[in-house]
């Protein structure tokens, strides 16, 4: 089975960034994306307060320099203002050259 | 800890399709499945529609064969009616030879 | 984008586990989690019976070390007694110093 090898952008955060967020990803070349409700406990910022409760698990299929801009985007323009988490990983996707 | 190698395959579909996918799944080999609900946007078959709905993130662990053969079937019988993504990626499971 | 790369530990479990399981990852020494709602079926410890029902998905970033421990401690206390999956994978983190 041919695959393509693309990235998987996770980012977590709060609730209230859902529709900001999947605005953002869209814009910087994402074509699709997947949110899930979740729950949850970290530091926020600069370890300065705790955070828990609800948030969101938004998840976006890209290729290397899509995934470079949410990155850069995510860690200049909310990390110093949100608890939010963002990493990526590698993934074999069917059909992946629709993702590019 | 001693782990092994296995793939974790994620299916993300419309919802409707649940009974239908995690049947495939354990008839392909699969020996458990975990299915999320989740929200999402993407363009479905030949970019000629988009979709945007409730749909389900299904994921299973199973060894590099079933693999192979759950993601076949996708591509065949799935991706040309149905909006569906599936990616496939390397993970270390704790008693992983369970799975196999 | 400067990433560090820590280890995603996820642990699927029965529902009544959720509390056990997420105060453990922190004496553990997860700086954090995220837990989502999932539903799901497996093969309990030596395949002696089926589960089938609600659970959960533990998802953590750590270390090397604390993810050891984690997979240590599931491997010991829950795995003997409880349907449960736990696995690691590796991935690339914003601002990833922070967990560890």
């Amino acid at each position: 089975m041919n695959t393509v090898e693309l990235k998987c952008v996770t980012i977590i955060a709060e609730v209230i960034l859902e529709k900001r967020l999947t605005e953002e990803v869209t814009r910087l070349g994402a074509t699709g994306y997947t949110v899930t409700d979740a729950r949850g406990k970290g530091s926020r910022g600069l370890r300065t307060s705790e955070w828990e409760g609800q948030n969101i698990v938004l998840q976006t299929l890209v290729g290397p320099a899509v995934a470079e801009r949410i990155l850069q985007r995510m860690a200049e323009a909310y990390f110093p203002h949100f608890a939010a988490v963002a990493y990526v990983e590698n993934v074999q996707v069917v059909r992946g050259e629709k993702y590019l």
